[in-house]
């Protein structure tokens, strides 16, 4: 079977592409990405919140070039190209973000620190960053791919075990918000952030959506309050809008997650039942 | 189905025992563990090696205690309880390790760090601790709980596929050894310990064992030995010899895994073939 995943549009597209011609010059520390990837996504977010000078590289992973496999082997994006020590590479986008954060420290040239300053606050979010990547992120997958007939669950059941994992996060945000820790956006923000823009992908895919209930409709409580606050502050957010290409290209991008036909590793590893790669 | 893990004996025994007995007396900082749990093993490896003054309190996570599930209602060890702020918990195996790392960082105290100081050795180190923990460790499970006509590969599939992960592993370590760092000992050694403590499980219970070639013997070579340098360098470590029970009780303790029916979390998700929890 051909690799249809090949044929995704090779390039960025609206505000993501003024982003990447900014940084498009020649710069010894390079994100490998791919537009469409939300892991991808994460990466380049803590970039632009750190004012961090690098070159963007669009690449598409499905075609495991050879020039990039000679980079990493293991072929993933996000892929960091460090210029210290030079054609080191980093991947694993919780582990590029933290990187990121710590390299990059200077409060005065970088801004805020994306992680707290007490071990335990820095602990704390590290549990929940695991929450988002263990819990929420496998469940929107499944809810996104559910196909009737051949997933374990019924899409009741899916989207019910999604938002019961959404609403353990939204319990422990600052109640103060409007991000994770309160004021001071976060790599608990980022590690969300790029899944909480493609939501409205279900809810166009997918019979019933993702169920979240509209402001004062049933079912409406404190907790999906807090979650509207913490949406609505994250997907304003200059650093996540700018990295986000056009709409209409998520929805083509994705439609194989939707009819549950995608070769990505992610939609392989939610076909078969099993953990994210 | 009674909770047949519940029955596991309810002591630390042989080593494990004395350290125990030793950090009995009540302190604010406390590790709530259970002895047979490689992960509790992670964190307990952590405190022995950084000599941090703490509680050691044992506890049947399968019994699912009032008292403990008010304290961490997910009930999942390691669970620290923090002094500060008090009634605080972390959990997560890496997490609570790299909070001690970073908690009690006095070098001149607590020894050297169990993480590089640059931010680019650090995040390697995490890189491949990930690796530890979403390949090595999966697959450790897979060969241990491995069952003729019930999983999907055969065991020599399963044993290679275990086996290709821990050569991916040795490749990255320091030359010069002992451990992946090199001199040092680290979270990535600390990661990765307390399964090859275990390794002989698989030995002991699977057709074929482990399989990794012995000294001298076809299919050794110089992957194998590396590993065999830090193998014997970690087994012989003081703080994972003084966090293991006697011998004959993993055998009671795992002989679940082997026959394939033990209700832990780790182990009914190998069995449905999805990742841990």
């Amino acid at each position: 079977m051909a690799n249809v995943d090949t044929s995704i549009p090779p390039e960025t597209t609206g505000a993501a592409a003024g982003l990447a011609a900014r940084h498009s010059a020649e710069h010894p520390l390079k994100l490998y990405g791919g537009w469409f990837c939300p892991f991808v996504q994460r990466a380049w977010i803590a970039l632009v919140e750190k004012h961090i000078e690098h070159q963007y590289v669009e690449i598409n992973p499905y075609k495991k070039e050879p020039e990039f496999l000679a980079l990493n082997p293991r072929g993933l994006v996000p892929t960091l190209g460090l210029p210290d020590p030079p054609r080191a590479v980093l991947y694993e986008s919780s582990v590029v973000c933290e990187y990121l954060d710590e390299r990059y420290a200077d409060e005065a040239v970088h801004g805020k620190r994306l992680l707290p300053g007490s071990a335990y606050e820095r602990a704390r979010a590290r549990l929940w960053i695991d929450h988002v990547s263990t819990r929420v992120i496998p469940g929107f997958y499944k809810l996104l791919q559910h196909t009737e007939g051949k997933s374990a669950l019924s899409i009741e059941e899916t989207r019910r075990e999604f938002l019961g994992h959404i609403r353990t996060l939204v319990k422990e945000m600052s109640s103060s918000g409007p991000f994770f820790l309160g004021e001071t956006f976060s790599l608990v923000d980022i590690a969300l952030a790029p899944w909480a823009k493609r939501l409205w992908l279900i809810d166009h895919y997918k019979n019933g959506g993702v169920g979240i209930p509209q402001e004062g409709h049933d079912g409406d409580d404190e907790v999906w309050g807090r979650w509207r606050a913490w949406f609505k502050a994250v997907t304003e957010r200059p650093s996540v809008k700018e990295t986000w290409s056009d709409d209409e290209r998520y929805l083509a991008a994705y439609k194989r997650y939707a009819d549950n036909t995608t070769n990505s590793l992610v939609g392989q590893a939610t076909r078969a039942g099993s953990g994210l790669p």
